[in-house]
């Protein structure tokens, strides 16, 4: 969901959506770039294309599962996020210490010092995406037919930006698939399909897009280069701040057998699971929302406040 | 909402109910004590209880701010909790470096050391209370009459332990008071009567306690002692795996001008801003209603199940 390469000629367009979010109290800034509170308003359009969300899913009965913003270290540790992503991660760190330790800590910190080099490593991490939490919990054998999992979470990637729709924090929430490679596969057509439905019925000028996820550094370029290859990554992107640039407000993937054979979850007939998903980024359908239909509720399309519930 | 001290002779209790909840698919363990993912189930009593809180709280139009679970260093810096509570403070690090470096990181990785040791200290900590995001944007000269604020967000404590209800990361709700003496202290027990009266009309066998918040070490002593003589603090208490050591749900503070003058809040009249919060617990809540109710929601008292809508 994140294209790393963003055009200067669009930094403009960025603050300034950005300076009028804040203005209108729709975002509140908290003095970190890409860091906001949302305001009641921003909330309800959250929860109300949420619904839409749970509405178009029931179909399929997922198992609802709510995981929080964090997650075991030794889980992070199987995902390959500190090869490929290194720098978006978020690690948690933590003071262990007795009251000797803590005086120390103290002096550190009113000297104005770096204090929190004076900490340890946790067991925890931040969650990067909202299945991450998911696989670890999946290992083993799946049942016939494998299952189909309703998340959502908080995820932080360290990317501070003025656009706001970079946010080192937001939510996703997901409709994972896990079985064979037809099941994976036939789920993130069907949800491709589905979403892209979902986001022109509330008035969204919607777009799929082969992408790449933002591997690091010059070993990350093959990477990117053979994910888009291989078609396993689709985006679904709308002009937020930008007709040239739109923004991705979901991704469709096909992970093959990636997290299957990490986290050792196998089909009813013993093969390595593959898996695939879609993430609505609800921030950003949001913000999508706002700028197309405007910051007032009451000049919405009716038939779009209709599907929302608003 | 957290005390220090448990007695040992329920620890068993606490491991039997965490058990239970594990068996019966309502918590989800994450390889991590104290951090768990919660079924959908568990997800529409928190929905339902939050709702119910919605509805309570709007006779007084509070406005509704959510803030995400991190927020910046430079705001925790101005909090006193590195002072108070170090050990369950949460601090993000992260990896800025470039390709050399990221190799190094990886061999550390690769050789099962302490790689999070090679990371950078963020400008991000994770929140330890919902209302802490709120001060820094309140700095400045309140509106005549004050402000009072619907918050909710996922806070964390680092303080790992097999009490089901004493979790890593869970949800506070909160209705906070920015205002004169008079305001704040007049929130504060009015929301210690009306929150006795919510958990009790939801089943629940509620008392409410003069407490103290648990801070570190020797020194912590006296602020406890004091916090306790100064009526500052109660707790709204809860038995859910022993009688005797009954579980804080939801607790009712007077900060006096602490955070008005720290964080430079004041009053329409000039004077440094007094605050008070009520915070609802809403994984303890759901966990003491699944407990005092039972783990099917058709066993459930009609009177509790119409309040929250399940």
């Amino acid at each position: 969901m994140c294209d790393r390469t963003e055009a200067n000629v669009t930094e403009d367009a960025y603050a300034a959506y950005r300076d009028e979010l804040i203005a209108a109290g729709l975002l509140i800034p908290l003095g970190v770039r890409g860091l906001y509170g949302r305001s009641g308003l921003f909330e309800s359009i959250v929860d109300g294309f949420e619904g839409y969300i749970t509405r178009m899913g029931s179909d399929l009965s997922p198992e609802v599962m709510r995981f929080p913003p964090i997650f075991s270290r030794s889980a992070y540790e199987l995902t390959d996020h500190i090869s490929n992503f290194p720098d978006l991660m978020g690690s948690i760190h933590h003071f262990p210490g007795n009251e000797r330790d803590h005086q120390q800590l103290l002096q550190t910190f009113q000297r104005k010092e770096d204090w929190g080099q004076k900490l340890s490593t946790s067991e925890l991490m931040l969650v990067p995406a909202a299945c991450y939490p998911l696989y670890p919990t999946a290992t083993g054998t799946l049942p016939e037919g494998g299952r189909r999992v309703d998340l959502k979470t908080f995820v932080f990637r360290h990317e501070p930006s003025d656009d706001p729709a970079r946010m080192q924090i937001f939510r996703q929430r997901e409709y994972v698939r896990l079985g064979s490679a037809d099941d994976a596969y036939e789920h993130r057509n069907y949800w491709l399909a589905r979403g892209k439905e979902m986001l022109a019925s509330v008035g969204l000028n919607v777009t799929a897009v082969v992408a790449n996820d933002p591997f690091f550094g010059r070993g990350g370029k093959v990477m990117k280069a053979t994910q888009k290859e291989q078609d396993l990554k689709f985006e679904l992107v709308v002009p937020i701040c930008s007709t040239e640039k739109p923004t991705a407000v979901s991704s469709c993937n096909y992970h093959l057998d990636h997290f299957g054979v990490n986290f050792n979850i196998r089909t009813a007939d013993g093969k390595p699971a593959h898996s695939a998903c879609i993430g609505f980024g609800l921030e950003r359908i949001t913000l999508a929302l706002l700028k197309q239909h405007g910051f007032r509720l009451e000049s919405w399309p009716r038939e779009v406040r209709d599907l929302l519930g608003l």
